[in-house]
């Protein structure tokens, strides 16, 4: 039994919108025949794209708007001013069972505020989070919240846990997925009230056994926990950190392949291998940032990538949902008494 | 005219103490041969140490205490019931005026309580923060605070926007260094309270020209601005992060190098130039992690760290005395109206 996966695209969103979008869609849909598109956007610009995609053309419904949020519109104005946009007609469509998921390169911020706004959140979900999958030296792990939400209480921690936590089981396939929160050393005492007291909550609910406790940000890339859980502010600061240094490391790299005549030799004979290097650290692989936590399933790609990683985080939200991801935070969060956590503990 | 570089050394501190304490200064001595020290620790263990080492030995004095603070030591304990400890002592020097600066390799915690009781923060700074140097792709820029301070004022980030700034100057030799606060977002509505309010203050103060605004984590490495400025929490997971990062890709790499015969013909003749990447990004390169804000100069070692990077961090100590750091923050925090922070700003 194959369920329909329908995908709603805003194809107005990203630095290379449209285009981007109508090549990332072919290729997914080469990668996945079974996927379907709902495509919002510019019939004018969109209409010739398709013609060049006609696999993809078959496959998809396009529905015309000439309206678009912009790169920098704030939220607010998102949400009072873009009722016909190509993103919240995208979203609409989830939210009327038109689509099973929506995948925009527009404005995280715009983006969050309507997917909250149209589909609401899980019940006992008080904010959703942006989560993302990072490679580790153990293989991959997930992280949240990336970024939407400057400030959390302990109760967001350990619903972003919780959450984490069904994701990793249900899409990464892990067991018994291992949860760590991001703090500024191992020990119970470290770190502000908020930390200590969602982590004091994991260590007395129905997760327990899978709270690994405080971890580090070197932890991350070590993959010591399958879950890593942290604010929207420190996550955000520490996966652009992150990403940086891979930046930094590289160029370093390319530097000394160029320093001498054997260095260059060198590169000539490694050069296949480090291209695979160069593709487990190639940020499009990572594309396609989860919203957890909403009615309904809602991935952000990165603004600036091209079709490739477009393309990868269609097969994101393909993943999650085939995995009917929702269904399962939801019943989760609903049984698990760690929902809400105990009161918070002073040391 | 070149003044007296006497510095002290707490030869219990770190994993591999006291005899990575010993043959690190004995390398710093070699490079710097006008460098003294004042070491502290059990004496029977450090004379056939010294003895190993007869140039050191004739630099230094030995003053034996049997008593060291542990490495899971609580701040706390460390300040009730270390005073005779060998941490406490090498601080002591410093407040006495016999040492210009200690480097210890000690429990941080307790470094940088013990540090505070003995030598008191500098008039108009309110908290210490812990600063290090890191690589970026245009050089080498200075981040802080790194983790004394798990919770920051806008007051605080204001103050440490000061002393960095002084520190890039005088010890970077940058002549006007930019400054950035890490942020979310590059935008001014972006972030939580006290990061806009810093970063209004920075914008209405003396620094004004200098300062860049907010950036964001790949912004570090970029080299983006001279100086970043963070909280504890933040500064601490990014750093963490950073080294993980590293770790992650140079595992990678040294996986593709394995991976096949023509890769492990092309290492060979690459050798030479990637053992220069090893170099630049080698953590012990970056050792030496500066307390700043305090009346006297107190460097933290790495607690895993060799002799060669214990080394470092006794350089990095014997700059600061060479560029009489602290009086030259002293003098600019009470020069600069902006060390008092504006009203917060709410948007």
């Amino acid at each position: 039994m194959t369920a329909r996966k329908l995908i709603s695209l805003d194809a107005m969103g990203g630095d290379k919108a449209p285009s981007m979008v109508v090549e990332g869609a072919a290729l997914a849909l080469e990668r996945a025949p079974d996927l379907r598109f709902l495509i919002f956007g510019d019939e004018a610009a969109l209409r010739p794209l398709l013609a060049g995609q006609p696999r993809l053309a078959e496959a998809s419904e396009l529905r015309h708007t000439s309206d678009r949020i912009s790169g920098d519109a704030k939220p607010s104005a998102a949400l009072r001013g873009g009722r016909n946009s190509s993103m919240r007609l995208a979203i609409d469509a989830v939210r009327a069972g038109e689509a099973d998921g929506v995948v925009s390169a527009g404005n995280t911020g715009a983006l969050m505020a309507l997917a909250k706004f149209v589909l609401r959140t899980l019940e006992s979900i008080d904010r959703p989070a942006i989560a993302s999958f990072f490679p580790t030296l153990r293989g991959e792990s997930v992280m949240l919240d990336l970024g939407a939400n400057v400030e959390c209480s302990a109760e967001n921690l350990v619903q972003f846990a919780v959450m984490g936590e069904s994701f990793a089981r249900t899409v990464l396939g892990v067991q018994q997925p291992t949860i760590g929160i991001l703090n500024v050393g191992s020990e119970e005492l470290k770190g502000h009230d908020e930390v200590r007291a969602a982590a004091a909550t994991l260590r007395a609910g129905q997760l327990a056994r899978q709270f690994h406790g405080f971890i580090e940000g070197n932890d991350i890339t070590e993959g010591t926990t399958d879950v890593v859980v942290t604010d929207g502010f420190t996550g955000n600061i520490a996966l652009k950190t992150a990403e940086g240094t891979a930046r930094l490391y590289s160029e370093f790299l390319r530097g000394a392949f160029k320093s001498s005549l054997t260095a260059k030799l060198g590169y000539v004979f490694a050069r296949h291998a480090l291209s695979k290097v160069r593709e487990r650290t190639d940020p499009r692989r990572y594309n396609g940032a989860m919203f957890l936590g909403l009615n309904g399933i809602v991935v952000k790609s990165h603004g600036g990538t091209d079709a490739i990683g477009f393309a990868n985080a269609i097969g994101v939200a393909a993943d999650m949902v085939a995995n009917r991801i929702n269904d399962r935070i939801g019943r989760e969060i609903a049984q698990l008494s760690v929902a809400r956590p105990a009161e918070a503990v002073t040391p």
